[in-house]
């Protein structure tokens, strides 16, 4: 343990990470192939509405299904609920004009906030970004009323995670370009508030929630397959396993999918990202983030969109102050501006053959992540050549920058005035930040295509009835590596989780 | 038309590509909803093999299903058979010794193409790259043993396509770096003998070889759907529809989906890679590469992998001599050794915000393909001031390009010394080679995933019994759009075409 807390958060991320790589795909498991209703000859159970999986998304789509009037049972296969988000620091990227902003004196609108969320995918579901947005203070203030507790706080500081129980994180590209001249910047992740991680805090609020509305949770319980009538396709329950032998969980309005995403599997992985198996690129996670949701909506004949997006990182900040120097290529080349956020770095960074962040005198500080210092020399000239980068390519890049960033300005990627200033205090340093060597961490954002009421739909756009999914089950707001912000993934999860729960509990029943 | 043919050929695929984009995906298709096996009353046909789409891959399986001793009913949903295979150059990615290859004195050994070709993809299918390098000879000899012509010549130059009858062609990334270090380049796109497109040919002759092996070939037929049994999800037939009323094929040992890839549906670019859709970028191939057989493998639980990857080109070369340019980005940067294969190129290039060629009088020449001048001056320095290019960028760029070029060195990128002259002799040029500006062309390499021997696996790697495929509906050899190289779709199409088609004909009859 170190004396930062920062540093200590940074390694158990690593930690959990490392420690939760399964061996291998679960050959065992089956989640594709569903089993067909005529070979059912007796329920064991039933509910309304059975969710599969107790974490972030399941917790909010079964509170709001029992409060919509339907008996609910959350199956869980861990030995508790809280699943991805219970681990994490709980940041909700929430916006338009919360308590907590208003508090702190930001300005904030719902049509900003989807103008900054349109902006950061390829081609965003629209419809599900404009309600998102037109919502988020409901959504905020219904996680209040829950008795989630948010401090009217922001920490200021340039950090892809607060070392304290402040609320607001600049979470974000927000105050980056091209975003900043998109939208009206303003910090929207709302940590939940806890010394260390808000996600315990935000799970046992939530669950306890739940329980008084009258959720079944029965936990150590996985879901093996989804049990599908032929004749339609129409999902009617569960197939779990007691002592070995099959238990039948009847579903009479619908099954709610919200069992994380695949990072944790590495086959999966295998199949819709390689190039995320790297030395030193982990998956973060639970380790039942195996995709067993995906693959069960598949076998129901759910489509699962954007296989190929994730969220990565490389935390190469704190301190903030290496945000004025400069990350470069193999040749020496800028390819971003450096105060965007993290994640969007390390998309851009892994495209590199290498990636070296150099700074100065005035600038350096150690990387709290314990990113390796990998030389130092009195010059640019000596750096160049300690690096072995082409000869002239360092020179030329920083004699450019520093011309323009005397000027305050970054013609090439338009890097904010605030962290521009010339490289010219030696000596200089240069930090590994290479995609395969510096450690890299990442998650899954491709899941099952639904309407933004849960609904599974196959590819051809139909809905797989009596079939819903939420969280990162689900392809849902995040869905770029360069557009990503801390928060969305907990905030899509628990937005869409409630209008989902909603959803399945109206469904008509079965037979 | 103009005078030369290779500006011909490629106004006509353009011209076809923008012709055959549908207007929406077509919702009635319903491809990814089976029909329950228990709602079959009668057959109104019947085959050991049927195949879903007749084009390479499908009149290769068909013809070897045949030989095999099935009875084999091909079902093409065009008016006559083909596909793309007929619509295009027919380069076959051929290696490891061919006639032709001996013939025009290359050397090439199995491992060399297999070396080439694993370091071309994220995570080839090894197994699969062995079994295609392996044989390749064999591959050759068969094509000709059927009666395909191959002129025993060498077409040189560099150009994406042979404007005559010349066979071999120099059609991927062979001798560019990393891959001449990692393998001995040869060159192995094969063209079938034609002066203009070789696929014409190539599918007359196969289709011909497949009739008088007893192959019925149904062209006008759509197939709408797999008929699947729900006790064990076994592929037993598909519904095709005659006269507005379905009719049900029973296919007794298997079904091969042999349909293409999903260029042309819009809806699923959409859903796995919206980043294609741009301003001035289409996709190529026919009508019906609308993904309806990756649909239908998906009804049937067969999980489709890498949906994100896909072949795209900008063609900025022909004249060859253009090689000798310089591809830079809006900052002047350049990112690629331009003696990479046009693929290649265009591939990194749609990673920058803008892309241009910047080229010097000695080496300029009109690209063929119509690529736009856009701007020329008596110096880089003005050059770069006309492209609004950040102050020194493009200079800076030039001079380490021009100092190191006049010694034969490209230390940033390691373009071979063969294309390497100082950019000295005004005045210059810039053509426009931006993503969203200039044209570009794709089609997608991402499918079902399958066995090598083509039976459809599901996403928990189980094979789903009676179901098979090949060429674009399933993913093969050719998948990464950085790898790509002219021949290996046709190539794969065939090669496992064939072993698939064996396959099939020896599986169990169900019932």
């Amino acid at each position: 343990m170190s004396d930062d807390p920062l540093r200590n958060r940074f390694d158990s991320i690593r930690a959990g990470a490392k420690a939760s790589v399964p061996e291998d795909l679960d050959r065992e498991l089956l989640a594709s192939e569903p089993r067909d209703l005529a070979s059912i000859d007796r329920w064991h159970d039933e509910a309304d509405v059975v969710i599969v999986g107790y974490g972030g998304a399941g917790v909010c789509a079964a509170l709001e299904a029992a409060r919509a009037g339907a008996d609910v049972l959350a199956l869980e296969r861990a030995g508790g609920g809280g699943g991805t988000t219970a681990m994490s620091t709980a940041h909700i990227y929430m916006g338009g004009g919360t308590r907590v902003q208003k508090a702190v004196g930001l300005e904030d609108t719902a049509d900003d906030m989807y103008r900054f969320i349109m902006a950061s995918a390829d081609d965003p579901d629209e419809a599900r970004v404009r309600r998102f947005c037109d919502e988020s203070v409901d959504h905020f203030n219904w996680l209040v009323e829950q008795g989630v507790p948010f401090k009217d706080s922001i920490y200021a500081e340039r950090t892809p995670e607060q070392p304290n129980d402040d609320c607001l994180l600049w979470s974000g590209n927000e105050k980056a370009h091209p975003f900043r001249e998109i939208a009206n910047p303003a910090a929207r992740g709302h940590k939940v508030q806890a010394d260390a991680e808000g996600g315990p805090v935000l799970f046992r609020v939530l669950s306890q929630r739940a329980e008084e509305a009258g959720v079944r949770v029965q936990c150590d319980t996985r879901v093996w397959n989804l049990i599908v009538r032929a004749s339609d396709g129409r999902v009617c329950g569960v197939v779990t396993r007691q002592d070995g032998s099959d238990r039948f969980v009847r579903a009479r309005r619908g099954v709610i999918l919200c069992a994380g995403g695949f990072a944790l599997n590495t086959a999966m992985v295998r199949n819709h990202l390689p190039r995320l198996l790297a030395n030193n690129s982990d998956p973060i996670g639970n380790p039942y983030d195996d995709g067993a949701g995906i693959r069960m909506g598949m076998s129901a004949r759910g489509s699962s969109i954007r296989m190929d997006e994730y969220f990565i990182t490389v935390m190469w900040y704190p301190p903030a102050s290496l945000t004025k120097g400069i990350l470069v290529d193999e040749n020496g080349q800028r390819f971003v501006n450096e105060d965007c956020y993290h994640g969007r770095c390390a998309e851009y960074a892994m495209r590199n053959r290498r990636t070296i962040l150099i700074a100065d005198d005035a600038i350096f500080g150690y990387p709290v992540s314990g990113l390796e210092l990998i030389a130092t020399e009195a010059s640019i000239a000596d750096l160049e050549a300690a690096l072995e980068i082409p000869t002239h390519m360092l020179q030329n890049t920083v004699a450019v920058y520093n011309e323009n960033a005397a000027k305050g300005l970054d013609p090439l990627f338009h890097k904010h005035a605030d962290w521009l200033k010339p490289l010219d205090e030696g000596p200089f340093a240069a930090i590994e930040c290479s995609f395969g060597v510096a450690p890299y961490l990442y998650f899954t954002l491709g899941g099952l295509k639904t309407r933004l009421t849960g609904e599974v739909l196959t590819e051809d756009g139909h809905e797989v009835t009596g079939l819903y999914a939420a969280g990162r089950t689900a392809c849902g707001i995040p869905r770029s590596s360069w557009g990503y912000c801390s928060g969305t993934s907990v905030a899509d999860a628990t937005f869409f989780g409630r209008i989902t729960g909603r959803a399945a509990a109206g469904n008509e029943v079965w037979e």
